[in-house]
C-alpha cells in the first residue's frame, strides 16, 4: 500500500509498504479523511521524538473498518468510525491508575507516527478495537471527524486540567487549533471571563465565537501588565497553556491568583528546564499548582466527545479553513501546516 | 418599617416593625427588587419549616447598602449589592470544613425568613456584610439580579453535586425556574445530551434555549421508559433533580449508569423516607451516588455567578415572565407564585 | 478436574468438569491456597444471585500459574501469583470511566462463581491475565494472600468511598473480616476516632487491634443514642457499612454531620427499598452523601494493597481463625462459613 | 509586658510592650508552652519575610485564654487552648474558595510574627477566637501541644498534597520536625512503602518508628540512582518535600512515574526559580503534577489534628528532644533551633 512518511529527520515522501497486519483484538482501518498535525511538523523537521526512517505520519483522521481480529465484539468490516491520536493499552499498570495516556510509559499511549505507522496511509492499523474506536454518528462531516482525534481532546484536557468552575476568570495562551479548543472548553465548563492571549488578530473573532470575553495582544504590553489590569490586579482562577514556550510557565505563575492551576497541553519542545519563579510561587507555599498532561485518548472519549457535536454544542467546522479532496493532497496539507499562512486555523484532506 | 409577613401558618399581611439593628459586622441594605420564591409558599402555606409568627418573608432580592458596622471594610452606605439566599458564619465549623450552608447546624445557613425576618421589608440586615454581600455589576437589572440570590445559586448546585463532566448524558427531572437553572448549569459544565424531564409544554422552548435536547413529557408514557429508549438501555450519566418528588429518586436510581450520580436540589416536604430501589442500586453496590445538597451563598458564590451573566455567559431575562413595579406588588406576587399560572416562570417587583 | 460446586440453589458437592480454556490474553491458574466468603453462602443458600447449576464456587484465592496466552506478556507457567475477586475487562466502557467492577454492566467484573466457575477447582480461569493477577510477594503466607482477594479490598473500599480524612471521627458498622478490614482502611486514612458497632464481644479485641477506638454493643441500647452521647451530639463526619442489613442505613443519615458521608460495601441481600430518613436527611439538601460499591479489583489494586502487608503496614493475620489443609477442606470450611460459631472470623485452606 | 523580639534582621532580644489589644471577635491568650521554629530563624537572621523591628517572634505555642470579645461565643477566660500558626480571616474571598492560608492574599494567613507580634510574649492575641482557637483535650502535654501549630499540620499537608493512596510508593524528603510528620501523616494515609531521603544518621530510627520503610543517604549515591534501584526503575507514586531546596525538584520529577505528584511544603528561601526539568516531565505532558502549599490553619484543623493525638494515633513526644522550662528559656531554644546540634528535633520552652 501507499504511504506518506517521514524517510528521516527533515525528509518526507511518498513510500510503498505492506498493508498492517491485524491482531486478535486489533482493526485494520481505511481513512475517509485525515489531518496533519502541528506534532507531525515537530516529529518530521524538528525531530521532536528523535529519528525514524520511512514511518507513515499522522494520527488525525476517520475512516471505514475493513478488518477485525477474532476478539473484537463492537465493531466490524464496513463501519465509520471515529479515531483517537492516542490508544492505550487498557489492561496497563497506568490505565488503572488513571493515567491510560501514559500506558506502558510516560507517554506511550501514543502510537501513531510515534512508535509505528500513522493513519497517512491506505490503511491503518488499530489497537484494541472495541477500546480505541467509536461509530461516527450519523451524518457526521468527515474532515469534522478528524477533529476530535487530537485537537478536540487536547484543548479539553487544559481545561480539565485546569479544573475551570463556574465563574472563573480564566487566561488562555495561544489560539491556534488546540487554543481555540481549549477556549471551547473552559466555555463549556462554565468560565465566567475568558482572556485570550495571542497576537494574530485573524483569530480574535473565532476565539470570541467560541467564547472568549476578552483579547490580549502580547505584542502591544507585557501580557501580564494587560492581564493584571482587566483583573484590577486580582489577576486569573486559572491558566490554560495552549502555545509558545515554556516561557509562558513564568507569566502565568505571575497572573495565577493563590489556589489556582495551570493546565498546560502545550508540547514543550526545547530547552532545558520549565522554570517557576520562586517569589511570586510563594516561596513554595502559594498553592500555584503546575499540572501538565497529554490528551486522554480511547473509545469513551470519543463517545463523549463526539456527542458535543452531534448534539449541537460544539461547532468545529468554523476551524476548518483549507479542505483538500484526495489522498494525494495530504503533501500540500501538511506543507501548509509546516508554513502556516495567516489565515490557516487548520487543513483536512477528505479521500 | 413596613414588611409583608407570615402572621402564622396559612396567613399572610403587612406589618410594622422596627428596622432592624446593625451589628459590627453587617450591613442594613434597602430593597431594589425582590421576588417571591417557592419556599416561601411551603413556608407559610405548608408550614415547611414549623410554625412563625410575624417574620417578614423573602430571601431572593438586591438592593442599596444603608448602613455597615465598624468592621465592615469593603461595602459602604450606597453600594448597590447582590444578596445571596444563604449567609453563612464563615467561621463556623461547617463552614471550615467546606459546607457552609450548614453553618451552626444542618441548613442552618439558610436565615433571611427562616430564623429572621426576611427580605420584604422596607430594610433588612445582613449578617457577616464582608462574606455575604457582592456589589452588583454596573448595569445589571434589578430583576435580573434578584435570581442570583437563590435560582441560580441553587439549579447550578444541582449540575454541581452531579459532577456533570464534558459529554455526559444529563436527565433533569422538573424545568421550573430552577430546573431550568439547573439544565443551564449542566450545559455550562458540558453535558452532551441534556435530556429534561416534565410536562408543562409551555416550558418546553426555553428548557430548550437553555440547553435542552430532548424532553420527556412524563405524562405521555413512563419515564424511565422513554429515557431507555432514547439512550438504547444504557441509561445516563448523571441525574439532576429540580422539582417533584421523593418517588423520583427511584425512577432516577432505574435510569442512572453504575458510576452515576443523582444531584437533588429539591426541596422534599413530606412523606418519611426516599426510597432507593434495592436491586437497581445494585444490592448497595452498584456505585450510584446519591447527593443532594442546599445552594452554596455568600459572596464568593454571588461574584462568580454574576460574572457569568455579566459577561453573557447566562441570560435570566426569559424566566422573568411577571414583573410589578412597587414594593406594594410584593403581595401579588407572591399570590401568583401560589396560584402557579401556567405562563408563570418567575414573578419579581422592583422598587 | 475435580471442583467443588453449588448444583443448584440450596445444594452443594463435588463435580468432574473439564479443566478450563485459556483464551489468548488469559491465564489457568492452579489454586495454592482458597476461602470461601459470605457471599458463597448467599449464593447457594440463598439464591442471591439466581439460580445456577453444577458452578464451581469460590472468589477468593491465590496459586501458581500452569498456562498463559500468547498475548500475555507478564506472567509465565510457575509464577506464584495473587487473584482478585473481581477481574474487570479493561478495554470496556466502563472501565474506561473508571468503573471497572462495573465493566460489562452493574457489579458485572465479578465473574468468578458467578458468570463461569470460581476457585475452588484443581484449576482455574482468569481473564486478562497482565490486567488481573499480580505476582505474589516472596515469602507472603499463602493462607494471608486469600485475604486480598476480596476482604482486604472490599473492606478497604468502604474507607474510600466515605473519604476518610486526617482526624475524621468515624463509626464501622459490622466487624466481621469485611468490616475489620474497614476499620484497618479508616485506621490508615487517618481517622482520629474509630466507633465500631456490633454485638459480638469476641471481635472487639481485634477490632482495637486494627484501629477501633470505642466500641458501640447495638444490644445495649439504640446505636444513634449511644453515638450521640459518644460525640457529645456532634455526630461522625463518616459511616462505613459492612455488615447488618439496610435498616443500618437509617441509623447512618441520624448520626451523620451534614457533609457527612456513607460508604456502603455490605451486600444487601433483600427488601424492595433502602430507606432514607426524610428529615435527618435534610428534606434533601443536608449534603449526607450516600455512596456503595463493589470493590474494585485487577492488578494494580492487588500490588497496592500487598504492598501494605509486605512492607508491615497492615496485618492480616488475626483474622485467620480457621486454618485447614487440604483441597478436600474446602467443603468443611465453606459449611464452617454457612454455620459461623462465635470464635470465626476467616476460614482458610491451604492445598 | 515582656517579650522576645527579632529587634531588626540580625539582632533578637528582650523587649517591653503594651499588652495587645482585643477585638470584639479577638482572644487574648497567655502561652502555656511554646516552641521555636526554623521560620523564625529565617526570619532573624536570613530576612526571610523583609525587615522587622522590635517584632516579637514565635507562633507555635498553646495557652490560655485571659480575654475575649464581645462577639466570641465557644471560649472564655480559663480555657486551655490549642493555637494554629495560620490564623485565618474566615470570611475573605480566599478562604471561601478554599484557600484559608491565603486569606487577604498569597500566604497572608499567617499572621504572628509576620504582620503582628507573635507568641513569645507573656500575652498574644488571636484574631477571630472562635475560628482559630481549639479547646485542649483533657490531660494533653502542653509542650506536645505546641507540635499542633505548625509541625503537624504543615507535615500532615505534605501528604494531602501528594494525595497519597493506599498502596503509594511514597519518598519523603527531609526528616526534621516537618519532615518526621510528613512521613506519619503518609503512613496513616496508606502508603505503602515509604523510603526517606537524608543523611542524619540519628534520625534514621525515629522515622522509622513513624513509618519509613527505607532509608536514603543522598550522600552515599545520588539518590535518583538509589530510588530507581529500590524500585526496580518503577519510580515512585509520590514526592513529599519537606526540607532541602528547589534542587529537589530536579530530583523529585525525575524519580515521579507519570501521573505522580509532588507535594512540598518546604519554604524555598534564595535563588530566582524553581527548574522542573523538560524531558522527564514529559515536554509538559507527563502528568507529573507540582503542588506547593502553606499549612492550613484554623479552629477546625486543629480539633481533627489533636483528636490524632487524643486517640493515641500520632505521638510527638519523640520529637521533643530538648525541653526548658520557663518563659526566660526562650532565648536559649531559639540559639538551639540556629545552631541546630545533631541531637536535635524540635526544643519546647514550658512556662
Amino acid at each position: 500500500m501507499k504511504g506518506f512518511a517521514m524517510l528521516r529527520i527533515g525528509e518526507v515522501g511518498w513510500i510503498e509498504k505492506e498493508r498492517p497486519k491485524c491482531g486478535p483484538a486489533d482493526a485494520i482501518v481505511r481513512p475517509l479523511a485525515l489531518a496533519p498535525c502541528t506534532s507531525d511538523i515537530h516529529t518530521v523537521w524538528e525531530g521532536g521524538i528523535g529519528e525514524r526512517f520511512n514511518m507513515i505520519l499522522g494520527h488525525e483522521g476517520c475512516g471505514e473498518v475493513v478488518e477485525v481480529g477474532p476478539l473484537v465484539k463492537d465493531f466490524k468490516p464496513g463501519d465509520k468510525v471515529l479515531v483517537t491520536a492516542i490508544t492505550p493499552d487498557w489492561n496497563s499498570l497506568e490505565a488503572q491508575a488513571g493515567y491510560q495516556m501514559h500506558s506502558g510509559g510516560m507517554l506511550a499511549g501514543w502510537k501513531f507516527s510515534n512508535f509505528k505507522d500513522g493513519m497517512f496511509g491506505e490503511y491503518f492499523h488499530v489497537n484494541d478495537a472495541d477500546g480505541n474506536l467509536a461509530l461516527m454518528p450519523e451524518g457526521m462531516d468527515y474532515g469534522e471527524a478528524c477533529m476530535l482525534s487530537d485537537m478536540v481532546p487536547t484543548g479539553f484536557h487544559a481545561a480539565e486540567l485546569a479544573d475551570v468552575q463556574f465563574g472563573d476568570v480564566v487566561a488562555v495562551f495561544g489560539i491556534g487549533p488546540v487554543g481555540l479548543m481549549a477556549v471551547a472548553a473552559a466555555a463549556l465548563k462554565g468560565a465566567g471571563r475568558l482572556i485570550v492571549v495571542d497576537s494574530r488578530p485573524q483569530c480574535y473573532d473565532i476565539a470570541k465565537a467560541y467564547g472568549a470575553t476578552d483579547i490580549v495582544d502580547f505584542k502591544a504590553a507585557p501580557t501580564e501588565d494587560q492581564i493584571m489590569e482587566l483583573t484590577n490586579n486580582a489577576g486569573v482562577d486559572k491558566v490554560l497553556l495552549a502555545g509558545g514556550d515554556q516561557r509562558l510557565f513564568e507569566t502565568a505563575i505571575k497572573i495565577l491568583k493563590p489556589g489556582g492551576r495551570i493546565g498546560n497541553v502545550n508540547y514543550l519542545g526545547s530547552g532545558d528546564y520549565i522554570q517557576i519563579p520562586r517569589v511570586e510561587w510563594g516561596a513554595g507555599m502559594g498553592h500555584k499548582n503546575v499540572l501538565g498532561g497529554l490528551m486522554p485518548g480511547g473509545r469513551l472519549r470519543l463517545e463523549k466527545l463526539s456527542r458535543l457535536m452531534q448534539f449541537g454544542k460544539l461547532d468545529v467546522s468554523p476551524m476548518l479553513t483549507h479542505k483538500f479532496t484526495g489522498f494525494e493532497h495530504i503533501e500540500d496539507a501538511l506543507y501548509l501546516m509546516k508554513d502556516k499562512p495567516a489565515d490557516l486555523i487548520k487543513p483536512v484532506v477528505v479521500l
